[in-house]
């Protein structure tokens, strides 16, 4: 394969007018997650016109090869017709009504067959949505106050959680605090210092943090969280809204033999649908119905058949394996590509979230440069955010994708040298 | 047209067998305000199958002439093609995106057209997403804590609003304080008793509680909300959720005449498709640029796209006035009905958004009764929340609910006297 040159016509006119023009009806014009300011500002993509399989295009017309996945919901590819088949077979029904639908019961059955801890499943649209929910579950269950986090951990965008600082006052975080990821120890003085007052623990599978590299868990660690958790009569709450249904369809808190008592999902379980589930053990039955849970369009039988379909293709085709066999690849090669041109990179995360960063680098102008010089080529990683792979990716993606780092390791090479 | 009868093959073997299964893999096996313990236990539809235009079906193959429209959101009817079809056609080049779209766009630039106090918009998925959101921005603009609002009103689902009270912590209300709907006397002591800490009043257009009569704006209300918030530097906050887009495409702050700084829609945006919007003024696009909002579906152009569609039908068809007079004759008929049969009940609300009580009645006795009644013979009416009408209803859909409505109260004085 001849080596990938920048695209000629790779331009933004569309989408900088659209962005000029967002910015006079939304504030900064494109907010949240996907704000252009936390990419590469002026040379990353604005706007999505639209995707099929591990590509999308934006509405300039260029071609991505995506290692983002929206971030994270597109597990088995943009626009898969089986998915959307299943979800539209509901839609056609009607689109949200005054009570659930069978498809509600199905999918929790599902969920409780799947994930070794669930004994009773509860649904929601946002990730967010789930996992505040769970603390207040813990809460109700616990009489306690207190939650404890690993320091850097996304758990999504509500006030006790964000990691925005606008519009928050003391109460928010009154009673949440942190210790580090893996670090049992520093966990064990956090419930010695707040003793018979903490509610639960909440954690990702892995730690994947935005601006850091990713960092699995040490072997010990969910053993020792375990045992402290049941020592001091605290709830374990796994956040896998990132991670959940990538590593295991069994969940990842499975994936690394942990055993909590609530698990939270969102992101891939529907393949790109507005859902998120919250699963949990028999015993805090009473305390989930005790702590209201609701929405306007929850009871909206599309997202749980989209849901069903996706598990079900996940099932048949091997997703799990195949997005892992793609990542390791990706990783592997993009260790080799670095390495062949004298530069250190950390590739950390699982095959099926990769992240990297270049050694040392504190400001992330390396990985900025790296990720324009392969979006400009036409495959997109984030600058320092963790990337995603998809069962849609196939091997001569992962060529392509390792090509295109190639040259990108190149021209950072060339800038900022060796 | 014969009295309407109980309908013989009235029943729910389906739904109980559904439920009971339910139970088995999720908490109360129905939760949130859709639980079945919140309307008549046992003789009220649990799940539904599928509905047209002002109908569903349950499982059971039970038909519902609705006025509940989903709690909200159906507002031109179930299973509409044309907001279907703008829908379908974004979700076939895909669900979810890295990016926003240009619908996003044409959202923001529609509701900034529609609404007078409007200069930008902010998407996301939940009503309980904006609520919580605007009360950060105004703690951002202000730099305080306090949020008032008025007691008894529904602002969503998160823990400084939810009107459960499972899980909660001293903290989650720390700083929110209640005054009664209507009295600006009160509003005006509470700015004073936390004078220099309000950041924002949070109200609902008019008041429609759960378990309660609406009542409407009183004439001055408003006016002296908005001078109050003035004089104290204070937000105000118009949580349009529920009523948004049934009173008038301009919102219902615009159609009692007043002039909020921030509005939060959900419900009826997007006819069913899960979406929720926040607007608000110029000036406060800083603080609204700081608080972090997001959430992993928000960029789904297909709710965008069916809140475009369901806004030109609405425009094109005047479903606002069919609301009103559709609304109207279903109120003044139960008025006339009810007197008919020498019985007392308070019908109050806006048209589109109907309520009944039998007067002096605290238990709901007598509604759980009429309500059976009306659902026995294929009208759906909630006993204790207020009803929805939309732009599917006719005119003979309302003579067969009132006719229905008659034979209930029929029943109503059979059991309790007049």
């Amino acid at each position: 394969m001849a080596t990938p040159g920048p695209k000629a016509d790779y331009r933004f006119d569309r989408s900088l007018a659209l962005f000029n023009r967002a910015t006079k009806t939304i504030p900064t014009g494109i907010y949240g997650h996907v704000s252009p300011v936390l990419m590469v500002p002026g040379a990353s993509p604005y706007y999505a016109a639209h995707g099929k399989g591990a590509r999308y295009w934006d509405v300039d017309g260029n071609e991505y090869l995506d290692f983002m996945c929206a971030y994270g919901p597109m597990v088995i590819g943009y626009a898969h017709p089986e998915v959307d088949r299943a979800a539209a077979a509901e839609r056609e029904k009607g689109m949200c009504f005054n009570h659930p639908s069978e498809r509600q019961i199905e999918l929790a059955e599902k969920l409780v067959s799947l994930i070794p801890t669930a004994d009773w499943a509860v649904f929601a649209k946002n990730g967010s949505d789930t996992t505040s929910w769970a603390v207040q579950v813990a809460r109700e269950y616990t009489g306690r106050r207190k939650v404890l986090a690993a320091a850097g951990a996304y758990h999504g965008a509500h006030a006790w959680c964000t990691p925005g600082h606008g519009g928050l006052i003391d109460e928010d975080r009154a009673h949440v605090h942190t210790f580090p990821w893996n670090d049992a120890a520093g966990l064990r003085a956090a419930l010695d210092k707040y003793t018979g007052d903490v509610a639960a623990v909440i954690l990702t599978p892995f730690h994947h943090p935005a601006f850091g590299d990713s960092v699995m868990p040490a072997p010990d660690f969910w053993s020792a969280v375990r045992s402290l958790c049941d020592r001091n009569g605290v709830l374990l709450i796994v956040d896998d809204v990132r991670a959940g249904f990538r590593l295991s369809l069994q969940g990842s808190a499975h994936y690394f033999g942990a055993k909590p008592d609530l698990v939270c999902f969102s992101k891939a379980i529907a393949n790109g649908y507005p859902l998120a589930a919250a699963v949990g053990r028999d015993d805090l039955r009473v305390a989930a119905s005790k702590v209201f849970l609701t929405g306007s369009f929850w009871n909206g039988p599309d997202a749980h058949a989209a849901a069903l379909a996706t598990l079900a293709v996940m099932e048949r085709e091997g997703a799990i394996e195949k997005m892992r066999r793609m990542g390791d690849m990706l990783m592997r090669g993009l260790e080799d590509a670095a390495r062949s041109q004298g530069l250190q990179v950390n590739v950390t995360g699982h095959p099926s979230m990769p992240n990297m960063t270049f050694s040392n680098e504190k400001d992330f102008k390396r990985m900025q440069v790296w990720s324009e010089a392969c979006m400009r080529r036409g495959a997109f990683f984030h600058p320092h955010h963790n990337w995603f792979v998809s069962a849609a990716h196939e091997e001569e993606d992962i060529r392509l994708a390792l090509d295109i780092a190639d040259v990108a390791f190149k021209v950072v090479k060339d800038r900022f040298g060796g």
